[in-house]
């Protein structure tokens, strides 16, 4: 695995929506506490990667530079702190997988993840427009593990999607015998560089096999960021 | 499978090269001359595509609307009409593949094509420019079936692309027992609407495990692309 | 695609049931009818196949001799010949699907087909005793088309097992243009070497995509067979 | 993850050479010797796994009880200990991968593992006999990591083959950031309850992407294995 910072850029299709807080609560380990608004946001992603200083990579082994990654994701706190912890986030390559677990993302790997891609030169597509439509879902073994459908409504900005704060995750080493280590770290990604543009807002649908109870009040997104990960700090 | 015609929007990273004429004969049916220049083109792209009144689809079936592809194609004549035929076109799904084969493309299942994608937001990464480099592979059981690599020297247009003139292909249905039909019909694609566009040319290598010869004046170029195919007539 | 004859090696885990007929009948071709007891089967299985002179290929290419297979099966006629209909049959790998297509079955590809795999030597697995059971599903896309669950209550045999006579299919290419052949041949499945061996029935469960109606009165069996499919021969 | 102890049933096909002790030195880390021989293996297998208590998951989900492995093993030593170190070991489920890499297996994903697989009832291949031969291979992004073959030439018995000792690992998680444990614990797989059966020997070839020096003196063998493993412990 190569080691970081990492960089990313991605392209999104995101519902949030409002979560059961009782049910939301079985979804975070004990280091965090569900915040009382039960605010959720689940999305599909492609994301383009890069080591800091590896960008060739995405030239010479292209296989190690592209992903999906589907996601759910619970507003929490830690202490005084607030943030998100995402209880899974499903992706398509090995080393996503583990760069994540290093980091402290449950990350699993998915079989499967699809999403909406419009192309401007396909003659029989509509450019994005009022009325637009996305989705996306991932599929692990014998089941759809989440689904997410937006249709976008007006081009708006950043600063009109909702903000959860930091990103919060738990690196995890459970022992398997004699003389081992055994880690259990809550933690916060170190995240910076985040910039997030060609934003698009509308309705939203989720549907996920996480119990976050009946998702209430879902708006969706589609938009395209760009942002640093150089690791992660225990807190 | 959905009727057509079909519309494609597709990014490619194409290599262009002379192949040995007595090798790509070997390559081509008999319905088909192999030009003596032993022009060939060898591409990996990402495709957009839905059927005529079918674009809800990139919505309601994501995963039935994107595939990647990887090709060889060999310039020849048929008659008096010069033209392209691809002896194999490996694709990434069911739909591209047997929508393919009925309009008669040489197509086959790729186990993973992967290809150079840059995202204009990851931090990490330098935007399209003179010296950016590209790269396609395409993997089919235990082979790298082709690979393509392209170093971009500056933006282009359309016309300087090479030609090579309509698509051929050759419809296929081989008998396996008594009383069937045997087809083997040589076709000419139906293609309109094509439109290329950011267009960008440079230094080109290929290498392909089909016997093309050693692979003479290589240089690549990569773009996009969009076109509708309403089938294909027997020619 | 190597010509036939081609030789299979399979492990069932079969389920058969009734359908309710006239939703059957919207399954088949106008060519055939359905057979008023709305008899069917669905299995999931693992094949291993090469063509006559071939055996070789598992060897130097094993990828191409192993594939997974899922399918419905409906009990007709034509005219005055009883036998089945498979409106479906999903396989795992290009030269199955392309090989099936040719002999007529309405072969589809899985994204992925799983089933029960019992080992002797895992120290945490009882053998092959009454009150095992098994399981088969095939994954397509967002969709799990197809589960079979079995208990097995009972050794037996083949002649236990229901019968439903020779394989009926459909050989198609459709027109897409000028000029071009359209066929459309109703086909009997040629087969010999008929073998099964080490039949286990019991109980059984099935759930599908296809609208085969409520499934009743359904039990199921795991076995082992062998044969040889040398083509199809139009009826 | 599925707590342990976990339960193991495979039919491996292997082969056992001598690569050159400078190379595979370069293959292990620090805290283990390689063995002056030069002794490894690398092996191709499907393995059925289930957790204790848990052999109902190879009925509620198959998925994850099956998978393919590949690895290479060299000999070497920790202090008076002598055993068999594993710089790679590809699988093909996420669970396995995960599993391993917690008990200090170096672990990484495959996208295929394919191999030889008889079937008893396939009238187009011959039952196991002297002269059989079998084969298997790795892919991971553009290439094949692993491939062996074997010829065999007569059925042996588990004392017949190489023995290598107990298996030695590295339990790993690095730091990303402040406040991070770091664990990097060589260890010794805690194996039991192993059986080795249906014995057949003969050559062997192998060809890796890992740097092993040229393979001498390599012979080959296909078995089948059964065997629990509870953890791993400190050494």
């Amino acid at each position: 695995m190569e080691k970081g910072p990492w960089h990313y850029g991605a392209d999104y299709v995101t519902v949030y929506f409002k979560g059961e807080p009782e049910k939301l609560a079985g979804l975070l380990p004990p280091a965090f506490v569900v915040d009382p608004s039960g605010m959720c946001l689940a999305y599909v992603c492609e994301i383009v990667s890069v080591a800091e200083g590896q960008a060739d990579l995405a030239y010479s082994r292209p296989d190690r530079t592209l992903y999906q990654e589907a996601a759910v994701g619970v507003k929490c706190s830690r202490g005084e702190k607030s943030g998100v912890f995402y209880p899974v986030m499903w992706v398509t390559t090995e080393w996503s997988l583990l760069r994540g677990l290093v980091n402290g993302y449950q990350k699993r790997l998915a079989d499967r993840i699809s999403m909406t891609k419009l192309h401007p030169l396909n003659p029989g597509m509509e450019p994005l427009v009022p009325g637009a439509k996305f989705s996306g879902f991932c599929v692990k073994g014998p089941e759809k593990t989440l689904e997410v459908r937006v249709e976008v409504t007006q081009k708006s900005n950043a600063g009109s999607l909702p903000a959860f704060g930091p990103t919060f995750g738990m690196r995890r080493l459970p022992q398997t015998g004699p003389g081992q280590a055994s880690v259990e770290e809550p933690v916060e990604i170190l995240k910076s560089n985040s910039r997030t543009e060609d934003v698009w807002t509308g309705s939203g649908w989720v549907n996920t096999t996480l119990d976050v109870g009946d998702p209430r009040e879902p708006h969706g997104a589609v938009y395209r960021g760009g942002f640093t990960i150089s690791g992660s700090k225990v807190i």
